[in-house]
């Protein structure tokens, strides 16, 4: 499937090339670069060449090829510690409306991402009636 | 390329069907469940059935699968907002040592994954300077 890029947005834009990047790896459906805004040294972006805001909004050729590119970038960084983040929404800390997937390497604590992790115990009566809902 | 699957692993023995879980779906190369200490309403799992500590250890084939099917739950979850993680290491917050991707709603601001986001400007020199390193 062929590329699908916009003229109002800044991933496709750097995409494009018409807005600078410090490139890394790029395939026939994906760019990397370093983000301008780390938080840690190595922080990289993946992003697809495919103007879509959210994850389930992608093709399914552009979602397979981001993570072959992810791992060859964790692997060169050499962290033994790192995060693949992908956040879809504004309540969920998406701040540019084209998918991108985060390589965040964790070298220490304050460095990287931080994570919170409310978790609850499920009741599994409850999980099975909900994956009974679901429509896959 | 064939699974690969270990005895002394939770989620190799989850694959397996030696310890029960709430499928949701399964490929040739993937499957995926409903976490039993959620985050949010929803909270799955998405694991390749090749066993793995971390991402950048996996088969690009086993990458390559696990984005469609997380794809295909997060749109069978209808959520707005979502984040996609996958942990490498304790620093980063991995808590089973078999490669897995969360795909965790993000309902409200209470429920769900909670993020810090300790950035800091970077210089481009440095950017530069570091991407002329990287073996990609």
């Amino acid at each position: 499937m062929a590329s699908k890029l916009v003229a109002d947005c800044i991933f496709c834009r750097i995409i494009k090339g018409e807005i600078p990047s410090v490139k890394l790896l790029e395939t026939a459906t994906t760019f990397s670069f370093l983000d301008i805004g780390p938080l840690s040294e190595g922080h990289a972006l993946v992003i697809p060449k495919y103007h879509a805001e959210k994850m389930h909004q992608l093709p399914d050729e552009f979602l397979a090829d981001a993570m072959p590119v992810a791992k060859k970038i964790a692997a060169a960084l050499g962290a033994e510690n790192y995060n693949i983040l992908q956040n879809n929404g504004k309540l969920a800390h998406q701040e540019v409306g084209h998918v991108h997937f985060h390589v965040i390497p964790k070298p220490n604590e304050q460095d990287g991402l931080t994570i919170g992790w409310p978790a609850k115990k499920a009741d599994t009566e409850k999980l099975k009636e909900l994956a009974s809902k679901l429509k896959l």
